[in-house]
């Protein structure tokens, strides 16, 4: 039985059984025609409705040079987006007839359970019928209600499948990687235990909000518990895209550009495997929404199990791909071949996770961040432009595409739920989660950070809790019952709300906190907190010790940058090291350094101060673990040499927790 | 009534009623649980399939690279990727476990027309099954054979939808214009006129084969003359990809590379339209299949039509794109935008054209051309190798997806029919039909052509009627019947055979017909025809008007290129040409003259020498329209001027006729 479940591959509903067309020409001529005719109206629909939204991104692109060259700032081009899609599912919503008729329901009683394919006999010939899915019994009859905006409506699995992998791995692709490891330690702190605080007191608060309902005789149907945390989870995962294109434009500060960006994209990851958790979260026996210590463990284990899951899988695929770069070093003659062969790697991430049951979202994301460290190092200079052009490109038109989807679905989605107290409760419940989430967090981070989030900071983080993509793929995931679809149009309103307010807010904002624009990016952070020149035996040992594993022999062995591997590995293994370092090793050191600044962690940057240990823990699990975050300076290359010497030893400790290190709550969290 | 017709466009079954969901979770837990797994199994068979062809490409890539490497000429990789295809093929076929049994077929008896849309009650609830397809009664029973081969066989809207266009695309953009449109009027003699002989040809020898067949008694279902007229149709859609990227490697002759590539590309253009036309010849009355001079008529009528309105569709989008990126000049700041704009418009002509009734695969091509005549002009520079790169990518990827499918098709399609005579006769039928096309419209050709088309080219374009990705993509795209199969499979055969053997032998080939190679694309043909320096009273006044129109005045309006509209206009319009000049142009034209030689139709080649007039006809409506060849050499600049005061006068007529003229068979071919 074949139901469109949750995790359908829709991009695979191309792939349907080419092999059952048989027969298909021995009717008669005349009823053969009819219905190619019908056939071809409706291909003809299909091409009208994609054409709609190839025109509106259009529109939308003509209006964002008009913005870019204007220098308007108020409104973003997914804000633009949204606009023109209202104005398109206003036009299609009242202005396209109804139903065309000829499509009426067959009834036809059966006492098994529903197969997924169904032939039906009609006067002597054989139609086959698939399965899609189930109706309740009060829908029947509005099942067919308007043909266009059936023909506008996608399968919420087509996000999840064809549009979100392009955004998170060129989100990866593109983690300005210095600024990015230089505050690790935050990110990952807002990221993972961010998130969860925010899911947490969302899911709470939206729980009495519920209650209150009830009270208030507002809610006719079932609203449980669980349905309240997956909406905290839902819409937990922040998308600052408005904020931080302004960020980019007015060049404003990057600890605070690299905290904002680094958060949302982990966040995003965190969410879905957070939302995918409270799913399963089934507890047996009769109190079926009750508390259930089992249940609750099990999903904790899903948790883990696919966030891991596909971390490693995205690891795997990002190093497997460096190796193949690295071994087919000839491959630089032929930059497409290149392109070709690292578009396909980083896609066979996506539906390697899908077809292990992990999620190919998340390892997609980590797979785009292992090919930025490792991959992008092996690339010919053409092929580097090339991918980032292409991804970029992707990127862009997925990015508006969705929102163009979300003004259209606030009229052609066709089952919403607009209750006002749920949708005021809704606001004010992510303005006290996002609170509760950056002001506590960041006064625990300073307690270990050097280099403090100082309080404007913090007021803009606050302020920059914008959702976006991935909360909308979220909830639309899922329309099926009365609090999803209540959710949905909740989550949509959200969406507008701060998409078109926050973001059109962002430039006032940033004068009135008096947040430094116009820094150049390569530059050293402001001396404007105390930090003293420490020695590097007050920085975070972990950390050090997997940078220098990741210097001295991962690097080394997967790019052409990095020290030659007969520098770094112990006299013994000599002849090993000369085997696996090649010559080009030696002359491209220094060429690499210069030239990818923006994407690689420039080595220079991590080796004397280090700074700042931070506390970590994941939300649902209870235990926490210790990880380190690291704001270090930029200090002259030379120093390297001495940290290569100096922790050169206890590669074998760190071989096992090393990978753990970047990511130390993949397992735990 | 939606059958999965012809024309049903797949990319859009991803445009799936999402409303349709309601009452799925309201029954119980334990029966979702078993739904949910079920759904996931097939979604993790899906991801695992299209992961087969992702490696597949992934091992054709790296092949191809060591191919490259050591400069291997035998074997290209559009066969290496065949030939994984096959090994790959084999191991799906015997190698996976039949049938998992579960998705047994339920009959249930009906009356009527079948509907689109079924209800079906089990137990109390409401399942809904969409329409999938006749079935005949034979097939019934192995309907769901076996489920991996079912996973990785594509619909065959597939490949016109998703896989051709970007083929299709990259062909017309990068066509080498310069050399195209010098060998113009042969190209389009070959394409139109070669492509219908050659389709008759086979067609007739073909309907021979089935009667011996039939004699003989292996013919054990019916084959009528359409049929054969059809397979003659599919047959001569050629693609010598093969060939080309060794001329390409090798430098060999530009003339030969522009006959070859140009008649490639037009003829797949000419064989889907043919093949339409083909199929919509309906005879009505008793005798279906003998002849009916209105059908016949319906038919010539349907390729005009297609044909005219697909040409029209491209060139319209792809000057609507011109006038954009003519007007919002600013968008040169942004490469991304342009780049985003143009795939959008070049899209929007296939979705257009399908909208439309036309087909969007010839409107592609054509939008490829008029894209790279005009609004490559008003791209940046980083647009132009955006673009370029962005297609190429595309275009790679498509090309081997198609040849590695081909490969798999062999082994895991289901219903082969491999008849001997069948096989035999066409072989035989396609060398008749080639040498048929070429060797006596070269004769005629050469009549006019001042550059004759020397005996080793023709040869050499006998050899190279290699079939390819459009020969296979139109045979599968119907194979409901016993005809149809076996047509299947045998075209298959032909495209092994050709791409292996022809492929192989291309390099020998070559030398053994003495054929130049290391030839510089921008150096003039070699004076080895005895050609004068005749005066331009003698060159084709049609061509003349035309093109002193595009140049005069399509050109300065749609790009920044081309001379100033206030010098070619006459002097009362002053103030409108004024309005419509930008400054740019005048910078701009000594740069992009020398920029773009590979892709714009340099303004020197075409002035002086024209010569050649050639005669065109089509092959199915009998009336005859002269049309003109050129084959100037490049001469100096400066002599533009003169032509363009010479031809100054007369553009009103030219306007009606001017469009017509670079494809004159557009409405009467």
């Amino acid at each position: 039985m074949q139901l469109p479940g949750r995790s359908r591959l829709l991009l695979l509903l191309l792939l349907r059984a080419g092999g059952l067309r048989a027969g298909e020409r021995s009717s008669s001529a005349m009823e053969e025609i009819a219905t190619e005719k019908e056939a071809e109206e409706s291909h003809r629909q299909d091409s009208v409705s994609l054409l709609t939204f190839i025109l509106l991104l259009t529109l939308t692109i003509l209006t964002i040079w008009l913005f870019k060259h204007r220098r308007v700032r108020f409104l973003h081009e997914t804000g633009l987006a949204m606009i023109y899609g209202l104005i398109v599912g206003v036009i299609l919503r009242y202005g396209s007839p109804s139903s065309s008729g000829h499509d009426k329901p067959f009834s036809c009683s059966q006492e098994d359970r529903p197969f997924t394919t169904l032939l039906v006999n009609v006067s002597g010939k054989f139609f086959e019928y698939t399965l899609k899915g189930e109706i309740s019994p009060g829908k029947i009859h509005n099942v067919e209600q308007n043909d266009m905006l059936r023909k506008v409506t996608f399968d919420p699995e087509v996000f999840f499948n064809i549009l979100l992998p392009p955004i998170i791995f060129h989100a990866g692709y593109s983690l300005k990687k210095r600024h990015f490891f230089r505050n690790l330690g935050s990110i990952l702190a807002y990221a993972f235990l961010g998130t969860a605080v925010s899911c947490f007191i969302i899911g709470n608060l939206m729980y009495g909000v519920v209650k209150l309902m009830k009270l208030v005789g507002q809610l006719s149907d079932k609203f449980y518990y669980t349905d309240c945390l997956l909406f905290g989870a839902v819409i937990s995962a922040t998308d600052p895209v408005t904020v931080l294109a302004i960020f980019n434009d007015l060049h404003a500060d990057v600890d605070l550009y690299a905290l904002l960006f680094g958060e949302s994209v982990l966040n995003d990851a965190v969410a879905i495997v957070l939302s995918s958790s409270i799913v399963a979260y089934q507890p047996t026996g009769e109190n079926t929404h009750a508390f259930d210590a089992a249940a609750f463990f099990k999903s904790v284990g899903v948790f883990l199990g696919i966030f891991s899951g596909s971390f490693m899988m995205g690891a795997v695929t990002g190093v497997v791909t460096a190796l193949i770069s690295f071994l087919f070093t000839k491959l630089h003659c032929f930059p497409l071949l290149e392109t070709a062969l690292f578009f396909l790697m980083s896609w066979s991430t996506f539906l390697l996770a899908e077809a292990c049951g992990f999620t190919g979202v998340v390892a997609v994301l980590f797979c785009g961040i292992t090919q930025a460290h490792y991959t992008y190092n092996n690339l010919s200079v053409e092929s580097r432009s090339r991918t980032k052009q292409l991804f970029e490109v992707l990127h862009f038109l997925a990015e508006n595409f969705i929102f163009s989807y979300m003004g259209l679905a606030l009229f052609t989605f066709q089952k919403h739920i607009f209750s006002p107290i749920f949708i005021i409760g809704a606001f004010i419940a992510i303005f006290l989660g996002r609170a509760a989430h950056i002001y506590p967090l960041s006064f625990f981070l300073n307690l270990g950070r050097r280099h403090k989030i100082s309080w404007n900071f913090q007021h803009m983080m606050m302020f920059s809790g914008l959702r976006g993509a991935m909360a909308f793929a979220l909830a639309i995931r899922d329309t099926a019952t009365y609090s999803h679809q209540m959710m949905f149009s909740t989550t949509l309103l959200i969406v507008f709300f701060t998409v078109w307010i926050i973001g059109g807010g962002t430039t006032p904002m940033l004068s009135w906190l008096n947040i430094r624009v116009g820094v150049d990016p390569d530059q050293d952070p402001p001396p404007n907190s105390e930090r003293g020149n420490r020695t590097k035996q007050e920085s975070a040992w972990l950390f050090r010790l997997w940078y220098s594993f990741d210097h001295n022999y991962l690097k080394p062995i997967l790019t052409h940058s990095g020290p030659p591997l007969t520098t770094t590995l112990p006299s013994c293994c000599g002849l090993l090291a000369r085997c696996l370092t090649t010559p080009q090793v030696y002359d491209n050191q220094e060429q690499l350094r210069e030239e990818d600044s923006d994407f690689i962690l420039n080595d220079g940057d991590l080796t004397l101060t280090y700074g700042d240990t931070t506390i970590t823990a994941n939300g649902s699990s209870g235990s926490r673990t210790a990880t380190t975050s690291l704001d270090g300076r930029k200090t002259k290359s030379s120093s390297e040499e001495a940290l290569e010497h100096d922790l050169g030893m206890g590669d074998n400790e760190v071989t096992s927790r090393g990978t753990r290190l970047v990511f130390p709550l993949e397992d735990n969290a």
